[in-house]
């Protein structure tokens, strides 16, 4: 649980820099439930998840929410400490979903490793990128696709089928039925599985939310 | 026109990177109405633009298009170099809205640059928060506001009413009468301005193209 088994590019790191990391960091737990937001009023630090799991979701003016992606273990939310990079003009809210055991690494701590370092900078970029492709894939979702009903729609209709709530597909099979790409389909079924929809094993798809699979479908 | 006075953090870099980068990069015109798509296939370089527009948008698998943002004189699209981050696991296209002229850098250059310098490491996670701040904005726009629809009828009325098609009204006084922040008015203003519905100045704002704020408001 030592924070260099969960921090990446720990080998680029300066013998400085690690210690500063390790006396810096701090272990913490939060309770199934916590909110926290993020901003400059929230800019609590650089999260790295040791297990447990938080929601990153974003909410409308009047209270509406969307899910933008999920942290499960060894993630790392970059927007808790947003503050330490200026073009990042928006605010999210953080929700632990579990209880979640995590490292704070303090946000000017980490700007300063960063401002010298180009390998945390290029990690931090990395970064970014990952959460920046999974809101455009959102968005894309939300603008054009309702894939996600086309999808659940046609595993509740096998598992009719198959009198089962397990069915044995694989995420090719059920690309050609419906006419995509497998890796449109694991994505899916990835998003499903973080939103409790359905479990996923080798070979398998366990539905596991029927009711909110028939409300997605409709 | 040199490339090291469109270049951000030129003075950060070393001599050899300058000459690096002066020996790699080309000036290139796109005319009017050139499309250049990003990823795998289109990872041209990073974009140092020195005149003229550029619109980046996606399209979907039915031919429909979004703008995500729009790119002036001194900005610098990562995008085109996409390949040079792994995690960016999207695609944008850019159009060429006038003729436009620019610095390409190899994105195999850059990438050599970022990789051993935290000056230009850094200076591309704020280009990326950018963007993806851009996108945050459109698509909580997309997902709930629509208050361009209420800014467009409120100018469109304001125009009725002083029967003129410059108005001499503040931003401020703008986000008092539609309930809303300064903030949230410039930031929409300017969006119109880019998409060529409005002009503005100091203490006005005006009308460009009713018909398609007609449009817009209805």
């Amino acid at each position: 649980m030592a924070l260099e088994s969960y921090f990446p590019v720990w080998d680029k790191l300066t013998a400085n820099e690690r210690e500063l990391l390790k006396q810096s960091a701090v272990r913490r737990i939060l309770p199934k439930g916590t909110l926290q937001s993020t901003g400059t009023d929230g800019c609590i630090g650089l999260l790295v998840i040791c297990s447990g799991q938080l929601r990153a979701f974003i909410v409308s003016d009047e209270g509406k929410e969307i899910t933008l992606y999920r942290l499960f273990e060894r993630d790392i939310c970059l927007f808790s400490a947003s503050c330490m990079i200026n073009s990042i003009q928006f605010d999210i809210t953080l929700e632990a979903e579990k209880d979640t055991e995590l490292w704070i690494v303090p946000a000017e701590v980490y700007k300063m490793i960063m401002e010298s370092s180009a390998a945390v900078a290029n990690y931090t970029n990395e970064l970014m990128a990952t959460r920046f492709s999974e809101v455009m894939w959102l968005m894309e979702q939300i603008l054009w696709k309702r894939f996600d009903e086309r999808l659940a729609a046609f595993l509740l209709e096998e598992s009719n089928l198959e009198g089962s709530n397990v069915l044995k597909i694989t995420h090719e099979r059920i690309a050609a039925h419906l006419g995509t790409a497998r890796e449109v389909v694991t994505r899916m079924l990835k998003h499903f599985q973080s939103e409790g929809l359905v479990e996923l094993a080798r070979g398998t798809v366990e539905l596991t939310d029927i009711k909110r699979l028939q409300e997605l479908s409709e």
